[in-house]
């Protein structure tokens, strides 16, 4: 084993440290940081809890929570394998918009004792990651979550996801010169991003839902099929309202874009993409190998995109989840709902509109773009 | 509101951060950092598991675990309030041992749910400190943990205190020339602290256990006494042999040492103090103020000792916590024994007697002494 992350993860043992914020030079420093005189600090906050966000990390300290269940495209590979993976999108929260993130890699895959533990970790923190958990566990949880504690949950899988693939979408629209209200939307995959993405396409109002069709593995989900155990699936069934029993290749057919989110590399083939209507929108985003062949699609679709750093178009929800949670923390909003995934979306897609490098294999900025903070705390009030 | 410690902590809001170790260049640092490359570091710990403290954070980094039902003198002020002080803590975590601390303050004080919580977010930590949660709740998930976690559970209240009080009485009697199986020892006060020393004394084994007596509120705790609810009552009862009831004048008749643990400010006048053997030994640890009022009492006591950094002799656990869990992570040893305690307190007693400032005002080092990281590991094995 010596590739280079091998090599760079064995020397840093680690890619995050707790540092202290004030140097200690004397026990009259210590008196202060800590006891006797912390004391005042303490009281301070017993008579008047909301000072926590005054005084201490709170304000500005979020959690990563994993169960390891889903890791990147490698599945349920546990919390300590999880760990690497929590402690890079750590470092990315603080890099690129200053949010001190935690990993915390839960030991417990049950639904309850997840949601239990994390209830009982959340007076130290912020907000709430919610990170690579299996689908529907993770729609779920955060739903749970969000009912149940007085700080924002953010799910990176769902509402990272939807976020950026809507900035994405408006502006391949823009492109292509077509409208929203007219294209035909295939969503392929129906865990947590196949259901923000159609959660954020019906919450904004300019798609017609009756022409948003989402599959999952057994085909198109229709109002025909029972979901028993996903009511994520019902949902998206009740939401989208063209859809009648199919496959893939029924949905594809005549389709104006394609948003791949199956967790399949290779699953959607060039037969399938010419049934496509012209100048067709791909978005095939599974990593680390996509639904199709990128060199080969980009001769069917006039936009494609994928969540690959090597490749132009790269949709990546870290152009929005550092930016997003700074400003949800320091506004101290409660919740973060569709609305302001919406307008967050819309900002993003009208600044990338608003650069010289706009154009089809650009339509959306990259993680390092130092202006997307500016540009996502705006819309957030 | 306007003390020096408010205005520093208002100025901080927070006094640790979360930081990068590595820094962010180029998308290929990503791509190592982040996905897709990060995949190689977590499938070659799902491989094997052990691999986690090669790779991640999880070897020198720690929770500082409460629920602030019993911080410093305060009580239960709930876990927001405690933040601040597990802050505090976890900056000299950083500062005199480079570890890496991060405080989880729990929303719930149930003991159930603590150690389910605590064990739910285990797989990101190479220990578990446990602090200023009421005993003796603390000393039962302390056990439950030691026993149902495969990390390391230090507990600064029992573990830390003790090692400190033991490494000073040991240089006291030197100074006063009394020896170890001869003394008369009162502990006053029998919550984590006071089962922590009795422990620690009975374990050294040069002290004569019939020759310790442990009061609570009630007074001494003798086998005749009832413990129903609390465990550790009785294994004092049972360790320490001499007791008999009485109350704690009946202790302090004829006592070589008197150590303070009760939490209450005052409690013991010269009164009391008169009834002491000549050469007297006082360590008065309660916090902010101690059970004896200084200046009086060393008229009676002729080494006298406080919790105080305010005036000399102060007996503080940060001068064994940082040092101690550093060489236990660092070697990664499961548990923390007393026999391993006692080994490091005598570690520290010999250290402080090979300084030339050692005397009856000097018996134990300060916090800010920077050879205990190494008199500390050289015990540890």
């Amino acid at each position: 084993m010596s590739s280079k992350a091998l090599e760079v993860h064995r020397k840093l043992k680690g890619k995050i440290e707790v540092r202290g914020k004030f140097k200690v030079r004397s026990m009259n420093d210590l008196s202060i940081i800590y006891t006797p005189h912390v004391a005042e600090v303490a009281l301070e906050i017993a008579r008047d809890r909301s000072k926590v966000y005054e005084y201490t990390i709170k304000h500005d300290t979020i959690a990563i929570i994993t169960d390891g269940s889903r890791v990147l495209g490698l599945g349920n590979i546990g919390a300590e394998a999880a760990l690497p993976v929590m402690e890079g999108k750590a470092l990315i929260f603080k890099e690129y918009a200053g949010v001190n993130a935690f990993p915390i890699c839960l030991s417990t895959t049950d639904k309850e004792e997840m949601i239990r533990a994390v209830k009982a970790i959340s007076p130290s923190f912020a907000a709430m990651s919610i990170e690579d958990i299996e689908s529907p566990k993770c729609l779920e949880i955060v739903d749970r979550l969000q009912q149940e504690l007085d700080i924002p949950v953010f799910h990176d899988d769902q509402h990272g996801t939807a976020v950026v693939v809507l900035a994405a979408l408006l502006n391949a629209l823009r492109l292509v010169g077509k409208s929203a209200s007219d294209v035909k939307i295939t969503v392929v995959g129906a865990g947590a991003a196949g259901y923000g993405i159609t959660s954020i396409l019906v919450e904004d109002g300019s798609f017609n839902p009756s022409n948003i069709t989402v599959l999952d593995s057994k085909g198109i989900i229709s109002k025909q099929r029972m979901f028993e155990d996903n009511p994520y699936k019902r949902r998206i069934a009740d939401l989208t309202n063209r859809s009648t029993e199919g496959s893939l290749r029924d949905a594809l057919n005549g389709s104006d874009v394609l948003i791949g989110v199956s967790g399949k590399a290779g699953l959607i083939s060039m037969d399938m993409l010419r049934l496509m209507a012209r100048d067709a929108i791909v978005f095939a985003l599974t990593n680390p190998d996509p639904e199709v062949k990128p060199y080969e699609a980009r001769r069917h679709a006039r936009i494609l995109a994928t969540g690959r750093s090597d490749y132009y178009n790269q949709i990546n929800n870290a152009v929005v989840f550092p930016h997003l949670i700074r400003s949800v923390i320091d506004k101290r909003r409660r919740v973060i709902d569709w609305s302001m995934l919406v307008r967050v979306a819309y900002a993003i897609a009208e600044y990338t509109r608003s650069k010289e490098w706009f154009d089809e294999r650009h339509i959306i900025p990259t993680i390092m773009d130092r202006g997307l903070r500016e540009v996502i705390a705006s819309v957030i009030d």
